[in-house]
């Protein structure tokens, strides 16, 4: 369907709201009668600060972001926030807790071991991450800078249903796949990040949440643009942002808004996900990769009896305009990314494209 | 004039090529049939890889960048590699040599001094930056691993019209504000880095081309998102790159080449700069900040006898379409940038301005 939009599965850089993206082409070369397209406005002008300052607003309200916090844009995604975390946080013990529930955070906790002493306080590696830890398997010690994990993980399909207990000790999260799919209490976290372009904005920059009270702890040999308290000090513009991917955020946040906020985003995910789940549960032919209780309602993982299958089941779905359906090359199998802009149609396209599939093939 | 495009003399983001916004908005919904917009693409998928290795492709043949040296898209702008930059090479001998010839290359010195010991190899700070040290005045020593300065000082209007000569010892430059403006012999660089958002694309990414023989000198507490050689090896996908911005400086860079290359852009920035030079030389109100000798072609930088002039003409101009002449706060007075997207006609348009405002308050 080479002349129409496609459902787009993909997990990220992913599918945006259409209305998004035709707001965002009708103002592409005169922003608002600014005579002058978003992407070529400087930053310190009052025309690109207004949309600035409506998208940190929007956030903030969306999210309920408490005055205790502060929000960042910061450029280089959920990589960079992986040595920013420990640079700016681990001075103040030199410790620091991980757990490790996939790819990203065994990823995170690598490049953290760079800057001091890195504990597992819990590991799924033996499931070959299918599940995530209770809180009771939780291994989180006072003396620990900040207790890290990952919030959702994308490759394994797997989501924390719940937000850890860890005492006083400071929580920093990934949300990179997860964040404003539903609301939070932001009060309990230190740190929440996440790379744009999954549920958010197209990619080329993290938003970070931090606990005002964490700022200043830096590393000396921090590199200027890690540093969060040179990023807080200067509204995030320390240097010239990602000007054009904030525009294109605030689009997005007014999208969410006019469609509910994160509350409707919630109850909209569960349905979405149920569809598949359901179908997964009782299908004769496809089997969840996840355990149940551990289901993510972002990216639903799957796959068919064997490898074979699965790639005629991707070739067959994008030439049925179900598209992007692959695994992560690391697990293989399928994975269907249902984030906020992907619309309950297009789940319902998938699920009867499984069943057909499961009928000619079973 | 608000429902026409304005003259944006912007000094960074700047004013993109008309067509180039055109063909974005037109592809913003559907990427030539892909049925997705370039932003909700995987980058790893074929649709967008061709989109990657065609921009890389024509950026290497229009800067005529050889195979002994590799081209980079890394996120976080020149401030980035302000850090990077020693982070990857001072561990070599501990030392570098630095040019201050504006703010950016004393941002970018002030920097490096967490990470080594920095020698100032010249500086123009007495006549406030309105000069470029000449051959004989540059002090660069054999134990340096290499030797920095910004090629153009968007702030100050001065630009470098050599290549120093510094022996054995590397040459690294900050190119943000005049890359692409004219042929380069790549191989006397050991390192050209450059903000896109002046004369390649939005802001969000750096261009980054290194020699391949000063990969892999990483100090052990680099993060691995500033490592040249992590970014080497991955072809710039250590993480998920920013791909809208990178499809922008593809557009751009087809525009350039439909527009005659860089050689046409030296021809072109000469003659535009020569308008408003010539014209500042003969007025009787206006005056040039930079020493003739020292004029950069991209930013031209003037004032009249004093601030309430320099005022009123900004404001004026701007009513008349000639927008952003303001010059940057820290120097005052008046700032027209004139990259590569500026047309002549905007240069005259300006220069037509200026002189009836000297007849109206001369």
């Amino acid at each position: 369907m080479p002349s129409e939009r496609i459902y787009n599965f993909s997990a990220g850089p992913s599918v945006l709201p259409l209305g998004v993206l035709e707001r965002a082409a009708s103002e592409m070369t005169n922003y608002r009668g600014s005579g002058m397209s978003v992407m070529e406005m400087s930053h310190r002008s009052q025309v690109y600060l207004t949309i600035f300052e409506k998208t940190k607003g929007d956030l903030k309200r969306l999210l309920a972001v408490p005055d205790t916090h502060e929000i960042l844009f910061m450029q280089g995604g959920a990589t960079f926030q992986f040595s920013a975390v420990p640079l700016n946080l681990i001075g103040k013990t030199g410790v620091a807790d991980y757990a490790v529930t996939g790819s990203f955070s065994a990823a995170a906790m690598k490049e953290a071991k760079k800057y001091g002493t890195i504990r597992i306080a819990a590991t799924t590696e033996a499931t070959n991450h299918t599940v995530i830890p209770e809180q009771r398997d939780l291994k989180v010690l006072p003396d620990a800078s900040y207790f890290y994990y990952c919030a959702n993980n994308t490759i394994y399909g797997t989501e924390w249903k719940y937000t850890p207990d860890t005492g006083e000790v400071p929580i920093v999260t990934d949300m990179s796949s997860n964040i404003l799919s539903k609301p939070l209490d932001i009060s309990k976290y230190g740190i929440i990040f996440a790379g744009v372009q999954k549920n958010m904005a197209p990619a080329g920059m993290a938003v970070v949440i931090i606990d005002k009270s964490l700022l200043g702890g830096e590393l000396p040999y921090t590199p200027k643009i890690m540093s969060y308290s040179a990023a807080a000090s200067s509204d995030s513009m320390l240097n010239t942002p990602p000007c054009y991917t904030i525009y294109m955020l605030g689009l997005v946040l007014e999208w969410l808004e006019e469609n509910g906020g994160v509350a409707q985003m919630e109850r909209l995910k569960a349905a979405k996900a149920a569809v598949l789940y359901d179908f997964l549960d009782s299908s004769r032919l496809f089997r969840g990769c996840a355990e149940a209780t551990a289901r993510s309602d972002m990216n639903v993982t799957f796959r068919t009896p064997n490898e074979e299958l699965d790639a005629k089941f991707v070739k067959e779905a994008a030439a049925a305009g179900l598209c992007n359906l692959k695994g992560h090359r690391s697990v293989g199998g399928m994975r269907a990314s249902i984030y906020n802009a992907m619309p309950p149609e297009g789940v319902g396209a998938l699920a009867d494209f499984m069943a057909r599939f499961e009928r000619e093939n079973g």
